[in-house]
């Protein structure tokens, strides 16, 4: 893969984490029903203000385990059903950019600190943004 | 905002690029009848082979036209309806990662050009990634 010719300029950095106890690598949000918290940064926390608990939320975050993108990676088996898929058509961590997606429940809000349930991703992981959630069909 | 301290090591690419002829902002995906194409890299064609005419899409996109994030961005006034809301609230361009997602509704496949309907993002914007929408209520 040609990473450099069509690189972007722009920087990301964490505005906060994902926290929970699981050791288990979590199953897709869809089915999960995971607590933890996403702990925002204090520098962010203004930016939650309008978040409630009962509602849903997208969160934007890094998959900063999975190994660099290469072209085997263009078709890869499904975790449950064992089919041959676009990478563009799952969910797999493993992707040209490694940029994950989850709708979660808010269930509590402690200051800069979001109870949610659905997590499906690892303790640990960096939270690029949240955004409400649209119903999309 | 410190931006460096939790830098992630991330670097995107575009996978592709939006193309459309509207001159005008478009308004937001849930409301947005604009019609255009995402043209994928050669390179990353083979992970488009399992969508569909008919499908709806969620697609990640770089704001690669907003200004650096600083902290009176935290609370922006809102578009239409001119509230003022925390940016985890609202789908503004001015985040503090320039990370944006649109649902669109793919009307045709010819080879890697997407024909997607309800754009709002500007021509030439770098798209960094494709995923399949689920429902999330």
């Amino acid at each position: 893969m040609p990473l450099d010719e069509h690189a972007l300029a722009v920087k990301l950095q964490a505005i906060g984490w994902i926290r929970h106890d699981a050791e288990d690598v979590p199953r897709h949000w869809s089915v999960s029903e995971l607590e933890g918290d996403l702990e925002i940064r204090p520098e962010f926390a203004a930016g939650l203000v309008d978040i409630a608990a009962g509602q849903k939320i997208i969160v934007i975050f890094a998959f900063d385990q999975s190994p660099p993108f290469t072209e085997d990676l263009l078709k890869q088996e499904t975790r449950y059903s064992k089919e041959i898929k676009g990478v563009f058509s799952i969910c797999s961590p493993k992707r040209p950019n490694p940029i994950g997606l989850s709708v979660l429940e808010v269930l509590a809000v402690a200051g800069r600190r979001l109870r949610v349930r659905a997590l499906d991703m690892f303790d640990g992981t960096p939270v690029l943004d949240i955004k409400p959630a649209f119903k999309n069909e």
